[in-house]
This record gives C-alpha cells, structure tokens and sequence, in this order.
C-alpha cells in the first residue's frame, strides 16, 4: 500500500454539528497541532452557509451527495448539490483523487462516544482500527461496508481512503467541552497513525478488536397517514452498542402500545433518536457485533 | 382568590421543541386526559409555521413578544410578532385576559431536568410550588420575578396566571421517551392542583421548600471582533441548579485559558450551554437558592 502525502481534516458537512467547526478554526490558527512530517495537511469547510444559517444543510444534506452517479448529474443544481460538485473538484476527483486520505467530522445527538466510522476493512483501516481502540478503550468501531467505498455517497469517500470522526451525544447547534476534547483526541490518533504508517513505524497492535457492522435502518412507527404513531423506548434511550434481543420493547406509541425489536439477532442499535434523522422518519440503525482480526 | 374558569395548555411555542408538540397531540385525540371538571381546558399550537420549519422560530423567538409594549406596537409585523398579537387576542388580552392560567410547555437541551418556572410568588403560586415539589422530588422551581409578571415578554404572561414547564435535557427536534413522562406528569399535577384549589380542597403542603431565584445572564467569552473564544467548562456541563462558588472554572478557552465564575456568590447555574441560546451569545443563567414559605 502506498504512502499517504495529502490528508485532509473536513469539518462543518453539516452546519449544526459544532465540534468539528471549532476543532478546524483551532487547528487553522495553531497548524502545528494537524502537521505530521511525512504528509501534507489540508483543513476544510465542507458546508459554510449552511453553518451561517445554523442548520444541518441549507437544501439536502451533503454528507449524501457523493455518489458518483450525483456527481455527475449536472442538473443537480442546489446549494448542496453543487458544493458537492466543488469538493469533489477540490479533493477528488472521486475515484482518482489528489486526496489521499479524508477525516470527517460529525456530531450526532445519539449517545455513540466517539466513533470510528470505515468504509471498508482493508490492512490499512485494522490496523488504524487496532491502533484506535488501544489508545482509546471507549471508542467504537464501525464499519459500514454493506456498499463498496466508491459508491458511498459520504463526503470521505472522495479520498482514496477515508473516515467519519462521529462523537456524541451533542445536540445540535451546541459546543460541548468533554464532545470536542474527545473529537481532538481521535483525529489526533488517527493523524499519528498514518504518520506511523508512512514512515513504516507501526507499532505493535492487537490481535483482535470488538467492532461493529451496520446491517439496517428501523424507522419509527407511523399510521397509514405516513404520520409518527410512537418514539424510541426509554427502555433503549441513550443505549447506542448495548445489545438488544428479539422481544425487547423498542417503541413506545403514543396510544401506550410497546413496540419489540422484531428481528430475528441481538442487535447494536447507534445513531438512536438521532435528531437529523427525523427528516426521514429513521429511528436508529442497528448492528451487528463482530471481532475484527487484525 | 376567584377560581381559575378557563385553562390553556399551549405547546410548540418554540417550533423544535417537540415533547410539548407531541402531549398536544395525545390530548386533543383524549382531551379527557387534561379535563377537570371546575374548568374548561383548551390545547393551542402556538407556533405551528416554526414546527413546519423544525426550527425554534422563523423570523423571531415568540416567547420574547409579549412585552406590553410590543404587542402594541403594529409595526411589529413578522411571523412571531404577528402570532402574538393573535395569541394576545385568542387568551387575553394581557391585563384584562380570558384565560385564567395558561400552562406553557417548553424543552431545553440543558440538563435541568423538570423545571416549573413561575414569574411571581403570590399564595397560589407558592401552594402550587410546594404540591409539585412533594409529589415530584426532582422537579425544580424557578422564580424569575425580576420583573413584574404584566412587563414579561413570555407568552404565559398574557393570562391571569401563567407557568413554564421547562424540561430537559433534549436536543432539539428530538422526543424522548422519559422527558415526554416527565412533562406529562408535572402537568397532570398542574392541573390536579387548579382544580383542588378550585374546589377548596388545597391539601396539607409542605411548609416550606427549596426553590431558586433567576438573577443573571452569562455569556461566551467573546473576543473584541465579537468572535466565540472559548466554550462551557466541562467542570459545569450538566450540571445545572448545582452550586458553583466564586473561582471555580466557568468556561475552556480555545486557547487553553480557563475562566473561573467571577461572581461575590455561591450560583446555582441554569440553562447551561442551551443550543437555542447561542444566537444571542448566551452561555447560562445564574440563580440564587432560597427556602420558599408556603
């Protein structure tokens, strides 16, 4: 595998999610804290009106708008759709891009700590996966390759290689001091590893880590109306990667009906009553736990 | 006294402040659920254009236009001046209103649990106070009665009584199961309570109780160009109504700088790092403890 020389750290894809915003202005004025010897490093403000507006997006949401097949829609035309367009020029372009490896900065409202987000499992990403997990016991590892990278439509998958940085709970359009220590903490470990790599200097990693896979999205409960019938369950309230078991109450409509978990596998709910969600009508998505060797 | 005739229940206020949006809901399809039978119960959507948007207002905050003032002046005319000189109309007219109590159901993203904020201490008031606290040990009372009740901006001034129910935390746009119950039932205990002092039928209460007095407001810490420079310390988050004494750590410059509260009192803060306040540079309030006297 080939060396990494341009990496870019991606705060502000969506406008409401602070930490990422605040970490890129720190780090703007004090470089030094992002510049590793052996890569180049580039900091950039995905979406700046939409944080002007102090929303997630100004017109669709950008962390959607890179498949390739959208990219390459000119009739997609919008606020979002065209910045889309831009980064793509700036970092990609996707599929042989001048970036070689992006780090995205999220927030999510749902109590998920900090987590790694991968696109894929190659050698690269288990060992950035092992080297994560040691230095950080309360990280989570997810990974989300239900669909190859190159068809992702996430802003870090226009780098030859790619991560989300997603830190909770932190609700939007606010700044938490324990969120942002944790978002700095990862993104700093994520940018010694690939030093570490560069220069051939990997250190010793675990055998085996616990990781997680994503496998579906549960929306809430709605009538025939398309109108919202219930919510999360208290009973799975704030529980992001704690099990839960077929039988399980998961919903709780408004009449005092309880819903189960109706799948037939323990499963990790994350991104639980993730209030950007609510757009879709998405209550969570689920997991599955796996070890990952490394 | 007179007995209280006409009650108002009002939700969505602020239009991404759901758990008071969602009650609304449930008890205009079982308004038996808020009916008592020595007063007729009314439900009122009051910012339904902002709930449309998901965001707390459209042009501005509607629980800051109900100065006498303002809701006399008729240049005044966005979309939330507008909706309260309907709302002044539909409940009051403020001085002279309709309504008797209006019960005005509100979140915040600050951990302050469940709040019952009350603008004026009279007998009712402090009865009401102290039958909430004995039947909800964790509930907080408020007082913010630095002002005369008729010089209020908020909506709940407009009748001849009014209270917030204030409850968090939850993010905006989010629903959680456990702060929905927790508002359900402060305001079932708000109603049980109007219709026993209806009736003459006021309980044995606790002679005295624990409440807090609203009075001040901190901000950001702020550079000369108006910019953000540092953020809540972690030392607070969340830890709202607990004491803070004068030199204990307030605020994390982005520069590594620590602010201590500077205040001359042991402060209980509130309100801390509320998303909806960062319009407006706002990091929390501040309030004293006292005992109330029933």
């Amino acid at each position: 595998m080939s060396r990494f020389s341009n990496v870019a750290i991606v705060g502000g894809t969506h406008g409401n999610e602070f930490s990422g915003i605040y970490a890129l202005k720190q780090w703007q004025s004090n470089p030094a804290i992002t510049a590793r010897d052996s890569f180049s490093t580039e900091h950039v403000f995905a979406n700046p009106s939409a944080y002007s507006a102090n929303k997630r997006y100004v017109d669709c949401d950008l962390n959607r708008q890179f498949d390739p097949k959208l990219l390459a829609d000119y009739s997609l035309a919008n606020y979002e759709q065209s910045r889309a367009k831009a980064l793509n020029q700036q970092l990609g372009p996707k599929g042989d891009p001048r970036v070689d490896f992006i780090i995205d900065l999220h927030n999510t409202t749902s109590n998920m700590g900090p987590t790694l987000i991968l696109l894929t499992l190659d050698m690269f990403n288990k060992q950035l996966a092992a080297y994560i997990s040691e230095r950080m016991p309360d990280a989570i590892i997810l990974v989300e390759d239900h669909i190859e990278p190159i068809q992702h439509a996430f802003l870090c998958s226009v780098g030859k290689q790619g991560v989300i940085v997603e830190v909770g709970p932190q609700p939007q359009s606010v700044l938490r001091h324990d969120v942002m220590e944790s978002m700095q903490e990862m993104t700093t470990h994520i940018l010694d590893f690939v030093h570490l790599f560069n220069i051939d200097k990997v250190p010793a990693l675990p055998k085996s880590i616990t990781a997680y896979r994503y496998k579906e999205t549960l929306h809430l409960p709605q009538n025939a109306h398309g109108e919202r019938i219930g919510m999360v369950h208290q009973h799975v309230q704030d529980k992001d990667f704690q099990p839960i078991q077929p039988g399980e109450p998961l919903f709780m409509c408004f009449d005092g009906t309880e819903l189960a978990w109706q799948g037939d596998y323990t499963a990790y709910p994350h991104f639980i009553n993730e209030a950007a969600y609510y757009d879709n009508n998405i209550a969570m998505s689920m997991a599955n736990v796996f070890t990952l060797t490394v």
